[in-house]
């Protein structure tokens, strides 16, 4: 299935995330582009390969995850089009939910529609934390 | 001075950031855009005032760095532009050079040229020492 816009990538890619899809994970990034993963707190991974097995150990280690994902900036031209968002993660299995993860997620046409070229994912460290049942930080005293 | 391309505004904001200087920092970045900033380890900063004052308070903080910036990536259509680099960093003053900060950045054309209008750190934390003198990874042991 051809990916008609940024925005279906977007929607494939975060479905093979939470569903630990690896085959289709790697069905949304590009092939003969030059690529680009950075996981939260991870290196720059650059090859198709690299990313492709990070991904494989990233979706087994956790075959279920809720992704509520908040749109905050985007930006389009005819070949490229950039996304940032926020992405809240549940993980049914532990219970947890993490507060977001920032992404910058950039996507480029070719010949067969939209493919992902670059996701670069990030933590703020002041709010990475469980947030089930934590009262807002403004609320403490 | 009109930036005519997006490796000239990534110069301008490379040299404002290693110089310290806050208000030629602010003239990479866009006017009347949407904009994105995240510093590594921080929260996704969004309105121009918030970027400008985030910016003033890490330049206030270091007024030298040595910037030796490696292009790895980009991609650039009509009107947006991406490049993601990694940052080597070097700190004159208290002799510290750090191992990359990735960043991806975004610029976007407008009539007065090409402007900033995201940037997105992070840090590899298994890399992210002082590298001087230290043996790269492989030949410790």
């Amino acid at each position: 299935m051809k990916p008609t816009s940024p925005a279906e990538a977007e929607s494939a890619f975060y479905s093979a995330f939470g569903s630990g899809d690896h085959m289709r994970m790697m069905a949304v990034w590009a092939t003969a582009e030059d690529l680009v993963c950075v996981h939260p707190m991870g290196p720059r991974l650059d090859s198709r390969d690299v990313i492709s097995a990070s991904w494989q150990q990233i979706l087994a280690g956790e075959p279920q995850r809720i992704f509520d994902i908040h749109l905050k900036a985007s930006w389009g031209d005819t070949n490229i089009a950039v996304r940032v968002v926020d992405e809240i993660i549940s993980v049914p299995r532990s219970g947890l939910q993490f507060a977001p993860v920032i992404a910058t997620n950039v996507y480029k046409f070719t010949d067969n529609g939209w493919f992902m070229i670059a996701h670069h994912a990030s933590i703020d460290a002041a709010s990475n934390r469980d947030v089930r049942d934590s009262e807002p930080a403004h609320t403490r005293h």
